[in-house]
């Protein structure tokens, strides 16, 4: 019933989005939508089969997402862990932005408002709580749009000479504020009810046209929506893509024309300050942060699973510098339950009893996470190395070759079919344009690792570091 | 005309070639294979086109393709590799396989057929030397397989229990063998003239039946080859894959059943050792080897041309470690040409006045080239990071969108369009199968690199380091 | 008081260490000895300044070093590790096998002693109960020896053709067994008051006579101690090698000729099954793991600290990718952390209620640190480069060059003799013998990392990952 | 007698060098200094030993070192290389500022001459041709000192505060200038007969007082050098070092306090274009490049074997991953003679004949050639591992203790004693100070990786690059 609910809202509301040059009347029949449609009605539907794990109740009485509720414990943050690990697996963990992810920051966002403040046009304050009863009542799925168009990295988006290089305020009215731009990458947001748009933090004097965050319907007047070319491969079979054909995650570039947004829809508003505050200091990257490292960890555990299927099944397993490889991996996975764990355990715990995972270990995996990931694929192509361009296609099984292939491609611990399969999943993973874009996600999603790295050292407590140094360094002067 | 009489053998010999499940019927026609036909055309139109360059003349005043000519000097090698480079920037190094990869070997092979023998049946000897006199005279596209599936690579291909784990010698006749069989990632077989069959150094005792060596004509009876899932994309436009549909290397599973091959087409029969040298004693590596890292230079070349109109592009040319990025790209190809140098310099003349390049040189760029390639491809990823993934479609530009497009995604140093192909080329080079596709390629096609440098540590001279290190040990012992 | 009387006993029991080929008469006296001597002493003098850290107290009201107590609890985990941490930061995490790390397997021995069983000749398991007893009341420093030398290591230690190849059991009297032989890199073994000697796991059947365990006072009869060149510098001061001439750890060569050990002594008697089990099977591994990563910590965080001090000081900490580096760095003291907590978190009860950290969490880290440490080493010699070796003598600033230097080496941040106690520092860690020892040990001392992870994948549970791998493969199969 | 006349020269000449805060009054007795100049003896031998090899004629039919030779011709260049591989091989490549080394820069600088132009006091152009041919008669060793101290990398050398960033001038006089200040790591400067003082080129506007460049006797009034720590272990002997105790190539910390240089001896006077030329647009650095990467396959080479030596005789050349890793030294000394031979083969000509070798293929290798010692160097580490820290001293074999050691340190292939040697071998090249010196130089020596990677991007011809993106990239618009 609720995913309906979700089919039906996300069907009957005009939206605009295009896909290679067309636009998309009916988005429940597109081919190149349905496996994510379907993914998130499986959200929903999870919902309904294990309301234990997957929602909470609140004062009033009312059901809602687990990933909107605000955590008053460690044991709350192990809970919304344990949901966002189901949801995760789902898609195998290659779904970034299910609808737990910004939720989690719509609830925080939400609970830390009076960062937002008022103007004489709006309580900003008071609108990210309405927002997030909202959310919570109507159980609708949010993207959100924050990544600005790389245009000129060199320069500021307000020094750019181009309208598209962000959202911009165009004009205000009574109603509320008119906007026009873009954003890129929207992840999911052609199958979502609603955008929250917003900046990173990074914005500089000299911008403060772009300094907004709002959130709107995706079917809102003025609202457009271009998707990059889809990775799935509708055309193909499951067999032929074990997953690569089952879904894409439909990054789109979002145009905004002259789209108003009523005041009360408004969180931040041409406030170069607050818009760098927004996502920062409200916790909201706290919270998604942690949804992303748990995902994470079922992405490495597919990639994990596929790498020991092949070692074993090709007749690898017995070489040490094999063993060593999935040891490598399994380290690795430990290693990141270690960084989940402490970041629920050293969670901060705010004024209002509200608990926030430690941000500073979900950054300090997300700098190692990214070539963790990165060997594992490569793990992947040098088992799986030439043999898995050397698959035959689904129907070379359904014509009268079939019978000469099952014998020929018959291994002495895998079938004909099953090897094709495993060989089709190791390229899907590690070679097709799925899982590289699998693996660019998980190296940019949350910025440069250069960055995130520097920004570590930067925040990170080294008190006990610059003391041992001292210690010596006093020792040994004369 | 050269690239006429090639299409026209290649459309009227009845091979049969499955793609998709399909018998291609019209082998000219299938958009998949488009491509790969138009290179192999412009390579013949090379030779008409520049003669001096691309072709040599015997003693009897027959014009041939360079690649067979037999060098005698240096200068010599040299003229061959010009012939390969220009031949390898055709497909910007993309296609592997073009005709005078196994030509050179061919040519080397008659050159030191004495290796072969002769038996009661066969002058194998001299069947090389006929088979080399017969591919000048009709400048034919051989292609070559010599990979035997991997069925269980813990066994060698006697062991395993699987009449489809090599081609094997069923019986014999007056007229010849007949084999039965199997050959994986046979490269451009599906539309060469010719195969050459062969299996790489590794037959054990135990393998006699496997331990055969011959040529025969794609379109033989019993001659059959199932298509990989294509990796261009045929339906797309060179807008939106700007290499990646250009064309695809079709690697193809090759099925031998109860294929008759002459005796006089025979080059090794049941011949374990012999089987072994074919490739190696023949010096046939050597020469396939120098097309091999001339032809990976030119791949290099582009993807590094690629990465710094990126970094120029998009404003990250003034960044120190984008410029180091750039210049471990441009040190690599530096080295490789350093590689490719000495290999002719220190190539070994035998008795017969003939030059073959120095394999050790060779395969020690080939340890390090998968590597470099590898960092090359990562660079490109690093550059262009999540803006590949927000690109519009070619028909995005044809709609009541363009307008809009072209302003939103124009930059100061390059235009809407422009910016669009550049991105999508860097996908196809770094995220699309094409572009992995080709990354496998360089770490797997001469073998696993860890058993290269195996190979190299044991056949290099290690003198001078031997002498240097007994020479400390020996000043130090008491 | 602790530290006067450990410094008595051993200076009293006419133990044989020899060093530089001389043999040392009075242990406190040798200048080698001496650093590691007064970390021994401040180990034991923790005890009695904070005795509510450093020590717990039994049923019997006996205070005993807390290294020892058999956790009940996590809280009694981290304790422990609190304690370990401190005694870590004497050393600066560089001497690796302080009293507590041999005292924490001493006691989950005892507690697992049923394991050991018993034979006609002696109670095995009552043995290691009472030799635990003996620790808690005596207070001693044990030091172990478990580390057969490597004479060729293709080879089993019962075939190899040399007597030294191991601990070898010679005959057995009444009163105890006759053991001789030899181990190598016996840490402080030189200045220990007695050797655990037993066998790491990996014996095999044709071992038996090497397959034996006991504890033994260092001044026994027949025990013979050789140390390796020392690493630490006498002759230099603080100020030209802050850390590095402050102390050394000495490893011996331990050679036993004829050494009677007490049946009471003796906790393994010629069993292959029980040697490997040892130090496995009774947990041992987990607990002194544990106290090793805790203390690696430290070290990671002094050379933290230190690559900090010099990008500060050298004008290095504007540049992104010093930040990054630095950043590198304290996201692995984080991840570190993780694992500790996480090893704790997940420690396994036993039937005794005694508490044992998972120890796949532990050699997970194990696997990454040495390579994250061998990045901050390199990090440090990247920073301090060229300028490390351009340091004066400590004597230079105390002649008439005196002035001169102290205005040349003047910097805007630091001194001209800070900057060189920093810089002789940094080549301490990163260059000098010391360093290099220090990461050699990081990479060695809990055996070859390649085993390591072979082994963790080995042990892991990749339930999951099989299960997703699976889902995905069944849903995919035609 | 060459010799001889070295050392009666460097001795009687009333030099000021400090070393661990002594002036040392006999240079030839200092223990520190005896192996280095045993080494630059030896160098002079080899010219009386192999004239043919080592010296040349010029037209006066003078005899002179042939690195002071300018190559007319490739042959030329590599009878060059041939003489810096033996001179190299002297040392193990262990010396990298041998006297070659900056000869083969007074050569070429004299010969471009012109560039340095003339003044109203002096002939810059006609010093350096006569201090060429004042070395070529004198047959002198040349250190040079270019490098200025390190005292704040953000800052030009005339924006730091401090007289020492630098050598300056201070004024000038009828007879020359007067300089002071400092330059560090002047290697060898101790026992060289002269020092050439230049900049390297990175001299700001601003910094004119600095820019200077002149040759003065080691001897002269006013210079002093101060030497950092020793490496060598002078009271060891080889047995325990077997390297590190032969030699350690003395780096100086070098002051000037107030010297004259006579005009003749100036070269660039307070000219900060010519200063950065000095070195770049003579093509000095092409010819100390050159000298630089043959030097560098010696140290490799040595290396190598090392660990060659160590795998064979430590029973680890049976496994795959031990040969990869000897591959993986062995396909880098082949590749580092490819860029050799290409540095030559592509030397440019100038318009007087003579010939520089490429630098770009210099460069290019020097950036890779770092990282591939390192590796080296790491490989020994993981053969000898825990080994290496398990070896007796010297005298442990001349006491009573021998025999038990000479048989419990015997190995099947190796005998105690050279097994001895050969680990206290491996840890001199990976663990000990030397060794690190040795790595730290490769990657320091020749400036800083990440700056010669981007000076190689700027500087190479990446014509054939774009030309290829660009017609991939033409083809692909719409």
């Amino acid at each position: 019933m609720l995913e309906d609910n979700y089919a039906s809202r996300i069907s009957s509301d005009n939206r605009i989005v295009y896909l290679n040059g067309k636009k998309v009347d009916l988005i429940l029949e597109e081919p190149v939508f349905k496996g994510a449609i379907n993914k998130i009605k499986s959200y929903y539907r999870l919902q309904e089969e294990k309301p234990e794990v997957h929602t909470a109740i609140d004062n009033n009485g009312l059901r809602y997402a687990i990933s909107l509720m605000l955590p008053k414990s460690q044991e709350d943050l192990q809970k919304k862990r344990i949901s966002y690990k189901e949801v995760s697996e789902l898609s195998y963990g290659m779904l970034g932005r299910t609808p737990d992810f910004i939720s989690s920051a719509i609830a925080i966002i939400a609970s830390n408002s009076e960062i937002l403040g008022t103007s004489e046009k709006a309580n900003f304050s008071q609108n990210a709580i309405n927002y997030y009863e909202f959310c919570k009542r109507k159980n609708i799925f949010v993207a959100h749009a924050a990544i600005n168009p790389q245009i000129d990295r060199s320069k500021s988006i307000g020094e750019i000479d181009n309208k598209y290089s962000g959202v911009k305020v165009v004009r205000e009215t009574d109603n509320g504020i008119i906007v026009s731009g873009a954003k890129m990458i929207v992840t999911l947001g052609a199958i979502a009810d609603e955008l929250l748009v917003f900046n990173m933090p990074g914005l500089r004097t000299g911008d403060e046209d772009f300094a907004v965050a709002f959130s709107l319907p995706v079917g809102a007047v003025g609202v457009k929506q271009i998707c990059r070319k889809a990775l799935n491969h509708t055309e193909l079979s499951r067999f032929d893509h074990p997953i690569a054909s089952a879904f894409d995650e439909i990054d789109t570039y979002l145009i905004l024309e002259e789209v108003e947004v009523p005041w009360d829809r408004v969180l931040v508003y041409k406030d170069v300050g607050m818009s760098n505050a927004f996502y920062d200091k409200t916790n909201a990257r706290n919270h998604t942060g942690h949804q992303g490292i748990v995902r994470g960890l079922t992405k490495a555990e597919i990639v994990t699973g596929t790498a020991i299927k092949l070692a074993k099944n090709m007749g690898l397993d017995k070489f040490p510098n094999v063993l060593e490889k999935l040891g490598a991996m399994t380290t690795s996975l430990e290693l990141m339950k270690g960084a989940i764990h402490l970041c629920e355990y050293t969670a901060k715990v705010d004024d209002k009893g509200v608990y926030s995972p430690n941000f500073l270990t979900i950054q300090a995996l997300r700098y190692h996470f990214p070539q963790w990931y990165q060997t594992m694929v490569q793990t992947i192509q040098s088992f799986a190395a030439g043999s898995m361009l050397a698959v035959p296609h689904k129907e070379d099984f359904n014509n009268h070759n079939a019978s000469m292939l099952l014998e020929a491609l018959n291994g002495p611990l895998i079938d004909a079919k099953e090897r094709c399969v495993l060989l089709n999943l190791a390229w899907d993973l590690s070679g097709d344009g799925f899982g590289q874009r699998q693996q660019s996600y998980e190296f940019y999603h949350a910025g440069d690792p250069m960055r995130i790295a520097g920004m570590h050292y930067r925040d990170y407590n080294v008190e006990i570091c610059n003391k041992l140094t001292d210690e010596i360094i006093c020792d040994s002067l004369i």
